[in-house]
């Protein structure tokens, strides 16, 4: 456990950057918008391969681009603003003071040092389209879609200039996936409420990304410290590390003390997303006094948080006074956190939820800084016994409602689903999203089809995560290995991370994305060819790819070497599908029929051919 | 890299023995023959959990039972010889004296220890039924199916008696799943060819377990020294080791010398089904190369091998001539050994497979140990590209024709599946086994859902796993970390076993087992009540749980505190929900009745009830 931070300990983040192996960071600018750089990664094969390089969605931001110096104590550059302001409808202006209670009443040597750099908010005036979903529904496409289109054509660009074959279309479920992505598709994504873009007008320094069924499936990591462990170097660096191997999406969870000064830290540094719950800073200002809390303070922190430029908020506006007590007689009862405080609440003060009442007005908040809504499941099942019942679903009949109001109001909206759910009662869930909350993007954690793993639970949990993936969720909150036994480090939100992208990459692969297949066909066919550099450069983990290779066969000529520890040197099937592959290239095509059709005969017709051929061929002997 | 293993290095293998943590291995009789000893463990919950405790399926065999001594060098007591020699039709002979190529021509200080006690094998006389499916058709219950059945039973005993409610029906796809499983039921899904129980009649150490698509999903760890790793020690561990976490099955993969030898001891030690590919071994004999190999050398390999104890050959019969030119344009190729193996032969001698041609010679060696048949898929996808293409189904529909004739000889059958299989893909391959292979046991390698996470492969594959266990597939044979990158150690073993655990128990639970929740329940009501040591013990791997929950809250005291690392002290959603339990409990009908239907004016009406009791409810302050 780390003791609690203080003045004296405070220290610039040291944060991971620089390339991953044989990568190189390189920057498209959009037909429809030249001046926008946006980034990818292309992984290098070495020159035996005869092939291009592998290019690959790149979440990590500048950290990984070799030419760009980083400075923590200033933040990440902010493009955002202009695209912002030359679009109109929004003012700067002063911007609420930061307050005692928004860092935990913490003073002197326990107060987090604040960030350097001091900006003035923005806040849409009311004189036009703020948020994207407004811009969509308006005709406008906006900078931000252009880029998204952008990042998610890479592969696809590749394919329709002929260097990749069409895969096979995939099982989408009726999600509605393009050969190709234009600006416009994405516009009218977000304008009928399949898509978001999360893309805080505060968030300046945000390189933005799409979340729908009909783009690829994305990631959210969770970091965040809490009253008895970790501190804000230790955020940053998870945030950047997080990004670093895939993650799409952020949430700061923190708790305790320093919540404002430690996200400030992260977001003027993040390249990605970032979201939270403003409930847990609401009831840190009440002491953690859930009866203390009211609207009013609520209603300050969700103004606090927006300023600072976080991207969503996770909101239990569909926890109702009447599905409380729907809850009794489950197994594990209310299990979100921020469930069980507006829980709390209602029960203390006889009253709905003033989530639920003032929802309009959170509306109205969130759309002047193109705050997106995640509605939050404070309800969702924390067992597998307690899967799919009435209070789960009570609460996403009301999200779907809820959802309608948001979108009157200008905002964008995802929804946020389960949990623990046993692998028959995944699909429900999907289809009853799609059906409650008008194909808004769902956002689910997991879910865990299994209680009685926890070690495992990164696991048990991307088994459903894939599988829900695959029937249309559009983000997935990833589960560490220390999920319901401790804080992750920074190990685990790595392993949380690869988890989620092997999973979110075998949901896009069933769904069809049109250019998913080709990192595991340049991959296979670097396994093919015994091309081992290749195969750890095109892993979603070259690290740990070379360190396991290595414990077993540590030399350097191993890594050219056409055997591997599998079979040892002396036998290789891989070798023998090469010989296979002379033999069948001299077969002709009536050999080939013969042999299709009627082997028996094949086999004699051909007896004469094989005897002159195959001594030449196969006398080699390995 | 270990060097190669010598007679002075050798010594009496290790092995991990001792209950887990809170278990006891208790024995219970089955009504239909109360001489049986079945085994299984209690997991043992704290005095305040007030609940008896959980009983699970034990695949541990006698290494976890603290009254009973280990001796290595002796072996497992040996209940089975007098099952067998009591029904008779069996005799005992010489046997086939060990040959050096059996060990590799491994000579002198090279040389495995011979395993210390040599017993004679029995074999089928021709007199009567041998194989478990002879006595099925036959009509005639054996001890081992009273045995699986009481195994099978273990949880739905505890549910009839009312103990635990029973749970959903789950999704089957057609399986038959029973209430409670009767040896006459047993002996049904034997007779019919759906279920097989792996038990050469020379495996006398064996405790029985059955695979089938009605029972329990099964599980199967693969161990083996290679020509550039481990050794015998090693081994014998890894299987203790695999069964201690729950492998139902182990194969022993080996190649290079001391093959004989160390299966011996593998055997001799194994309470569990062990299965080799005898084409590893028979090509060892001819010094690793492939169009050396002959039916005569292979033959003597299944006898060998047969009187050693092994109770399921993966034999790669599939792998026809016919079929070898459609691999020629994958991207993979030929990954499975045995079937690139079979390929080089074939196409060196210009003939079809002897494996095909001898395949009812291999039918009565096999009957006459009762070998169980593990049908190869030696033309499996090896890369997503490749899956599911017609090299892959040819094959297939070639091994339900041979199921047919080894059920004509009297042979059990299961059909071994792939691979690497995108998840569109999966369902289609475990239908059309259930149609070609007359509903065999079907046991399938991963799938692995996408190519791109090595040293994630357990991860990539337990997905694809856990859809098709539930599915139908009878059988899981496990995929470490270390695939396609090196030779698993004792930890890979482990990851890789209990990846395949929570796999299966994911499908035991979409499946509808009647009793698969009891555990899932047991562990979310600990972990609800703060019960964090019953959380632990509940585990799949208590080691891991504990450690994990140690590294962010050490302290004994934590142990019972009612508070975990991920709130903090302050504030716990899972206290509160009990508060919540508190209120529901007041609540009358039809006050209940006014919050579920009219929530507005429930609130109304009860406002006042709320405010006499809420503030004596909730008027502590945490």
């Amino acid at each position: 456990m780390n003791k609690p931070l203080t003045q004296d300990d405070f220290q610039t983040p040291t944060v991971t950057t620089g390339p991953l192996p044989a990568s190189e960071k390189v920057y498209t600018a959009p037909m429809a918008d030249p001046s926008l750089r946006v980034p990818h990664r292309l992984i290098h094969l070495h020159p035996s391969a005869e092939e291009p390089p592998v290019p690959v969605y790149d979440t990590s931001g500048p950290y990984s681009d070799a030419a760009i110096e980083i400075d923590v104590e200033r933040g990440l550059p902010r493009p955002r603003t202009a695209w912002v302001t030359a679009r109109g409808h929004v003012s700067e202006y002063e911007g609420r003071d930061v307050k005692p209670e928004d860092n935990g009443h913490a003073t002197g040597k326990y107060l987090a040092r604040e960030f350097p750099v001091k900006h003035r908010p923005l806040r849409g005036d009311g004189t036009g389209p703020v948020t994207q979903y407004e811009y969509a529904k308006a005709g406008i496409i906006t900078k931000e879609m252009i880029y998204v289109a952008e990042r998610e054509n890479l592969g696809r660009q590749a394919m329709l200039d002929g260097a990749q074959d069409r895969v096979d279309g995939g099982e989408s479920f009726g999600a509605d996936i393009p050969a190709f992505v234009t600006p416009e598709f994405v516009r009218d994504e977000i304008a009928r409420g399949r898509a978001i873009i999360p893309a805080n007008i505060n968030h300046a320094e945000l390189e933005p990304q799409i979340i729908g069924r009909n783009f690829l499936v994305k990631i959210n990591a969770n970091i965040g410290n809490s009253a008895v462990a970790s501190s804000v170097e230790e955020e940053v660096e998870k945030m950047v590390w997080a990004t670093r191997w895939g993650a799409d999406n952020v949430m700061d969870l923190s708790t305790g003390r320093n919540i404002h000064n430690t996200r400030e830290w992260i977001i003027r540094n993040a390249p990605v997303p970032i979201g939270t719950v403003p409930i847990y800073q609401a009831l840190e200002k009440v002491n953690g006094v859930a009866e203390d809390l009211t609207w009013e303070v609520y209603r300050d922190t969700l103004i606090e948080q927006a300023e600072q430029g976080v991207d969503y908020f996770t909101i239990h506006a569909g926890v109702r006074l009447a599905y409380i007590h729907l809850t009794a007689d489950r197994v594990c009862g209310i299990v979100s956190r921020g469930g069980s405080i507006m829980a709390k609440w209602m029960l203390a003060h006889h009253q709905e939820s003033f989530l639920y009442t003032h929802f309009e007005e959170i509306c109205d908040i969130m759309r002047a800084y193109d705050v997106s809504f995640s509605l939050g499941d404070g309800l969702r099942p924390g067992a597998i016994a307690d899967a799919n019942d009435r209070a789960q679903f009570a609460e996403l009949e009301t999200l779907g409602e809820l959802t309608q109001i948001a979108w009157k109001k200008g905002c964008q909206v995802m929804i946020e689903g389960p949990g623990h759910v046993p692998m028959h009662k995944i699909k429900v869930n999907m289809d009853k999203q799609l059906r409650e909350c008008g194909e808004a993007p769902f956002y689910t954690l997991g879910p865990l089809t299994t209680d009685i793993a926890p070690g495992y639970d990164h696991i048990t949990s991307g088994i459903g995560a894939a599988m829900i993936g695959w029937f249309g969720t559009s983000m997935l909150c990833y589960v560490t290995p220390k999920e319901h036994l401790g804080l992750p480090d920074r190990d685990d939100v790595k392993v949380g991370v690869i988890t989620y992208k092997l999973a979110a990459h075998a949901a896009d692969l069933a769904k069809g994305h049109p250019a998913a297949q080709i990192r595991d066909d340049a991959l296979s066919r670097a396994r093919f060819e015994f091309r081992w550099e290749d195969q750890f450069n095109l892993s979603l983990d070259p690290e740990t790819a070379r360190d396991y290779h290595d414990q077993t066969l540590p030399k350097e000529a191993h890594k050219t070497a056409h055997f591997c520890s599998m079979c040892g040197p002396k036998f290789c099937s891989m070798e023998i599908t090469r010989e296979v592959r002379e033999y069948a290239a001299g077969l002709g095509e009536n050999e080939k029929a013969a042999l299709g059709l009627t082997p028996e005969e094949g086999m004699r017709e051909m007896s004469e051919k094989f005897r002159e051929e195959g001594s030449k061929l196969y006398s080699s002997k390995r």
